[in-house]
């Protein structure tokens, strides 16, 4: 077992990729020099990233790409995407100007709510405990007062405390549930903070009361968690315009609609497809999260679940076509901040926010709800017309050129050659083979 | 309304930052100077970043770390991670330490189904359609003969076609649902090119035929799309070992795996909890889903329909404790590549990939399940023993650091200072301003 290690977090940066080659890599320099070609040459700030997590032995370049003319609320925003999709960037800023030109993005913030619990199992009374606990529900906010100080400045702290039983599901199981507003920072840690406060305040008052018996004074915190489940910090993203506005070059407007209604309709009642339309919401949702420094496995967890509430998962987005106007709209949660964590620690994300115009978390609640039902338009008006392999292959096409080899002027040469016909693999590269041979002979 | 533009992925690559940066920044050369601080210095690897996507104006750095001692099926892993939260890598590897101890990790690919839909309208009678389906089956597949040629030498393909009535949700929609195998790729271009010919085939077909009345020969193809939720694309991570293994310095093993039963328990009956105990398990798996190249939205689509499934969103691990006997385990969907896309673009993609010793789309599977089901464990333990704030804000703690403009000497003092108590934001700087205050002085 030579590849076992002890103490390996604590080998210098140098060390660790010494001991990653030699164990992992029959060609060691070439190894090497991988990881170091991508080290930034300002020390200083290659430190700043390598710092950011433990073991970090380089960058991961994700091509940080720009999507102009969205309009939103009457602003124009140039919105910031990091993402290794080839298609997602191309497709919003496609549908950003298609609504442009419709009136833009009308996105609202309906609710910031988080919510965080203390669960724990309780051997006694209902009732003694829910006395109890609205005795000394202050308590839970008065030990937290120091916690909560520069969260009350700023508008947010503790909302509600309250005791929920879930005996019903499980013997002798019961949380304490908590509200919370965060203001501008996504709150995780606050959120926490607060919760192991509440369990040790918990602890301390039921062994100091006499109305619970020996038995029933040994309760067990099973664990305090913020939860990613935030239904409640719920953004709203839409578009509308006249159903003649949405003409092509050949379908009508009326046409165009109903056949773009049929495809929401599609992913409302069929799982197998609500997962991928939702899977491309999320491509522009997490392209702007990971750019603005967020945690995007929070943001995907939290729609995800949001899409299953009904019991049968479904789209995210909804379609209404009503008296000659057509309206198309996204409800998704999103706990997101735009001070704390990365925000300040990341220059490309502080790049971000400049470009945004230093947003704060509402505000950019709704910019990135405005990409996800950007993305969700291009790609259902993509696949109910043309198809989705026409726009994806052409995308697609420079990378495998790339990873053929072909040079500046081949490239050029079968962006023309492709322009009327979809690019599939096997036709680029016998193409390919088929004019370098030519040129060889 | 000045900041519209027009043409805007025509212009260079230098014409989209000056137009950006004066459009958007005040000090525009300050913008210009952070995004061209991350460039490659060498061009033409720069060039091949660019073109991953459209309108990159520089690269975005996610730290590129290594969790050691990762023993799954009697193989020594070191696992590559690209992702920004600062505890993941760390939970990894300690994790996959606790376990190698213990046998390390078992893991399967129960099986790698894939599925696209044609989604379309008839009106017309059902069993018509479907007699006339079953007579012309084999023409879906002569007619993408061509397209499959090559997934077929590698034992993939087609691997049925079947006409799904959806009438009883919704009046004359019915999709063609068909079954593939992608050997090592992820499949999305080669399943959507196949599903695109299906309804040309189809429309041809039912014109042809004498079948029809004129009326039901209107069919109308709503969309062809593979399907980002691949119930039967799945694999099993497990870990085993005797209950009294797991005993820790302040709990019997039995305390230990009671607890940890219970936390499980929590996650599969209370939605809330769910939620962000998935998204735990999910930062192990998308950070090698990035590192290895792969399209972490739609790993998390799958992962959390398929966590929904039962009606209600459910944890993705399972435990059990019997016969003195400690078993944990996670099932998830997965649908990768290790061949097409960026998998041999991306240079450090391929580092990835020869640091897992070339696993193909398979092995990788039981990699990131065993990658994921570590983090779930870390999170868990952490949960009911610590509590997640210890572990989570020391990690936190050089990114505060950083922010404040410590010294590499200062840091050194701060670790020590806060290796018995949690260190929160507002101790650190006041710690920090106490310190600095009194070197001035």
């Amino acid at each position: 077992m030579s590849k076992a290690i002890k103490g390996f977090s604590k080998l210098t940066k140098e060390e660790k990729i010494d001991w990653v080659v030699s164990n992992y890599f029959s060609d060691q320099e070439t190894g090497k020099a991988v990881l170091k070609q991508y080290w930034n040459k300002d020390e200083k700030l290659q430190q700043v990233h390598d710092e950011f997590i433990e073991n970090t032995l380089t960058n991961y370049y994700l091509p940080f790409g720009v999507a102009p003319n969205f309009l939103i609320n009457d602003v124009i925003y140039t919105i910031p995407m990091a993402i290794e999709e080839s298609s997602v960037v191309a497709a919003a800023a496609k549908a950003a100007s298609f609504w442009m030109a419709r009136g833009g993005f009308k996105t609202e913030v309906i609710s910031t709510k988080k919510i965080g619990h203390v669960h724990f199992v309780y051997y006694g009374d209902y009732d003694t405990l829910l006395n109890f606990f609205n005795k000394i529900k202050d308590k839970f906010y008065r030990d937290t007062e120091s916690i909560t100080a520069n969260m009350r400045k700023r508008e947010g702290g503790i909302t509600d405390i309250m005791l929920i039983n879930k005996n019903y599901e499980e013997p002798n199981y019961y949380q304490i549930k908590a509200n919370f507003e965060t203001a501008d920072s996504m709150g995780a840690n606050f959120i926490n903070t607060c919760l192991e406060q509440f369990a040790e305040t918990l602890k301390r008052e039921i062994e100091a009361s006499d109305v619970f018996t020996e038995e029933e004074k040994q309760i067990q915190i099973i664990m305090c968690i913020l939860s990613n489940y935030t239904p409640e910090c719920l953004v709203r993203a839409e578009v509308n315009c006249s159903v003649d506005q949405l003409a092509t070059e050949n379908m009508t407007g009326e046409e165009f609609a109903q056949k773009f209604q049929r495809a929401i309709h599609v992913a409302t009642i069929e799982p197998y497809r609500a997962t991928t339309h939702n899977k491309g919401i999320m491509n522009g949702i997490d392209a702007v999260v990971i750019a603005t420094g967020n945690d995007f496995r929070a943001v995907e967890a939290a729609a995800h679940t949001y899409a299953a509430r009904s019991g049968q998962y479904r789209s995210l987005t909804q379609c209404e076509i009503k008296d000659g106007q057509f309206r198309f709209w996204l409800d998704i949660p999103m706990a997101l901040g735009t001070v704390g964590g990365l925000t300040t620690l990341h220059p490309m994300v502080k790049f971000a926010y400049e470009l945004l115009g230093n947003p704060g978390a509402k505000d950019l609640m709704m910019i990135i709800a405005a990409s996800g039902l950007a993305q969700n338009f291009g790609a259902l008006k993509a696949l109910t017309t043309t198809g989705i392999q026409q726009g994806h292959m052409k995308m697609h096409l420079l990378n495998v050129l790339n990873n053929l080899g072909a040079t500046d002027k081949e490239k050029d040469f079968f962006k023309i050659y492709f322009k009327d016909k979809v690019p599939r693999h096997s036709d680029i590269v016998n193409k390919f083979n088929e004019m370098r041979a030519a040129v060889t002979n």
